[in-house]
């Protein structure tokens, strides 16, 4: 598993592959920094006339629905639809898809019609898709959310398993399932969500990784979620004596130098099936 | 009343309130993060179908008018009034109110059919909401609209007065009134008006107190002007020999760090009526 | 030349002109950041109901389609003829036009029917304005479409000669021309692409000094591709050791301390025509 990752993260900067990202604007522009320091290239055009274009330059996509609309929405179904066709890998980040009846049934269309490669959500957006009983407190996770690491896995393996595609639930421990292996990540930091944006940067990381090949989707989720765990520690160390300002600007640090012997080093990964 | 203030404060990172924000797209990521760095937690949906379902879920709301657009009109009327029947307060930054038909007509539209809790903004805001000449360049204040403390007092008086809500005009001294009682703040650095959206946040710290209980908008108002003048005051030292970058940065330090030690020390406030 | 760089950078921190801006989501808190650091004042207003009254009001227009959008659209067209109807300067960052029909349908249209002061794009965007063969990734100048200087100088001289405005391409050498003369900028640091939105700051600076009087926007147009250049050398030599973060950061304390004597002693330009 890890020689897979050392080749993704490889590539990447070889390859500089465009991610075609239709996100939400309270964090786009970190989004497309982690994007550009991880190795990629960001383009976020989110008008349904030219989304299209877009895609068919892109070597994968990310939606991401923070802040959807009835704009965004349009566009999404047409880049979804689009990527599908050309085989360029989805990756969804569901942002507080328990918080409205809007973003549910979005996103259960989305997940009908079209064919995405991984998700990426906290515990209470991927209970909410899974209709288990959830709560939500916006783009967070609810605490009463919270679940052993072995229903997390059973969760992420039901999920992965149902809709056919990568499953990753972040969290104090990340659980990564393709339905059939599941991985246990252990990096990060406390104050990671003290920071807007750490899930949806995580998931633009996941989908710049996805760019490199769209036959390691478990294993370029499973990158995408270690970098921002190891970025979140190092960012930990650099501003211990500062505060939030500090780490925020630590993280484009840590996602800029990041390389095969940070992620031998740090790496705290495990396959538990 | 630096009792109450202490209290608030230390409320705020224990009960970690919910608060909507419907606000622009130029300091939303700033908005969100300093709502974080303050000890509360930032839901920023602003699609008319959705935002009824996070005020239901929200501790208080803030309306942030400096990208006004058609669509965002409707959400504000819609989360306004639903904030309204639950009784979630609410707090309006009136930006560049002045500059347009578009932002008067519906600041007034809005005034007139809704209950606002708490308005900052500043002199120039103020006095055009008030239908005094006013001048108005962009989102700043003119300084032709600069008026003595006494007048200051007697216009946020008067506002106060006028709507029952409880007004922030924050500029070189910060006037608070709730109509009867009048607060003035010496906290605040020149460098803050040299960063974009330092009143945004300023209006995410208040309502996000706000959000720990809705009998204290006067105090919890008072608290968010002083902890982004001290964030300021603090922020200027740390960064004197460095630039406007980060002094940005060290804002974000300020906020997450600031606490009832520091409140006790640095508050520089005074009733005067 | 020089002295005519000087007097324009001594100016705007006395004029301290508006410049209203219809930008994208993406990188607009970085563009009016850096409007503010460099002694101007940005007004982000974008809904066409309000766009004339802020053009009004301002010293030049920038207009950036880096997320053109159908409502943005009617926007621009309208602040635009407003511009030309009070000849107020208006700048064009023509992001990403041959990415899209759609940008690139409406960069054609807004070229033929009203007056731009300036535009500045890297090479593939000129190429494509120009109908030149021309590859697109995003945002980004692609590789292919790289020019020797003599032809970047052709390009340039061309579209400016053809439109009557003045061409700024930036790239590893800057090539300005207003049709007649021409001048080569060599500085810059090879960060500069890894951080998003350096293009559009670059571009808010040229408006910001084109505020400063509308008879000099081939100087305002040199002297802002100058100071991004120069700020991102300093920044470079400041963040060596640390990352892309800190150098974004330092990016804002250069361009805040930016001054004459920075300028005489740093700039590395040459009038080639």
């Amino acid at each position: 598993m890890l020689n897979d990752l050392v080749e993704i993260l490889n590539q990447i900067r070889v390859k500089n592959p465009l991610i075609h990202q239709i996100t939400n604007y309270v964090t786009v522009n970190d989004c497309a920094n982690v994007t550009l320091a991880v190795g990629a290239s960001p383009a976020m055009a989110d008008d349904e006339v030219e989304v299209e274009e877009f895609v068919n330059i892109a070597s994968s996509l990310l939606i991401n629905i923070g802040t959807l609309n009835k704009n965004i929405k349009n566009s999404i179904i047409k880049a979804v639809k689009k990527a599908n066709e050309l085989e360029v890998p989805v990756v969804l980040d569901p942002v507080g898809v328990g918080a409205s009846k809007f973003r549910k049934d979005f996103v259960e269309e989305l997940l009908k019609q079209s064919s995405i490669s991984s998700i990426r959500g906290n515990i209470s957006e991927i209970k909410s898709i899974l209709n288990l009983s959830s709560n939500t407190k916006g783009a967070d996770a609810s605490k009463e959310d919270l679940e052993s690491i072995d229903n997390t896995v059973n969760i992420a393996k039901e999920l992965a398993n149902k809709l056919g595609l990568v499953v990753a639930i972040t969290g104090e421990v990340d659980v990564i399932s393709d339905g059939k292996r599941v991985v246990a990540i252990k990096n990060g930091n406390h104050l990671l969500p003290q920071i807007t944006g750490t899930g949806c940067m995580c998931s633009s990381l996941v989908a710049s990784y996805c760019g490199t090949s769209k036959d390691k989707i478990f294993e370029a989720t499973i990158l995408g979620v270690i970098t921002m765990g190891i970025a979140g520690e190092i960012a930990y160390e650099k501003s211990k004596n500062s505060g939030l300002g500090t780490f925020h600007k630590e993280l484009f640090n840590s996602v800029g130098n990041f390389n095969e012997e940070i992620l031998k080093q740090k790496s705290n990964f495990k396959k538990i099936m």
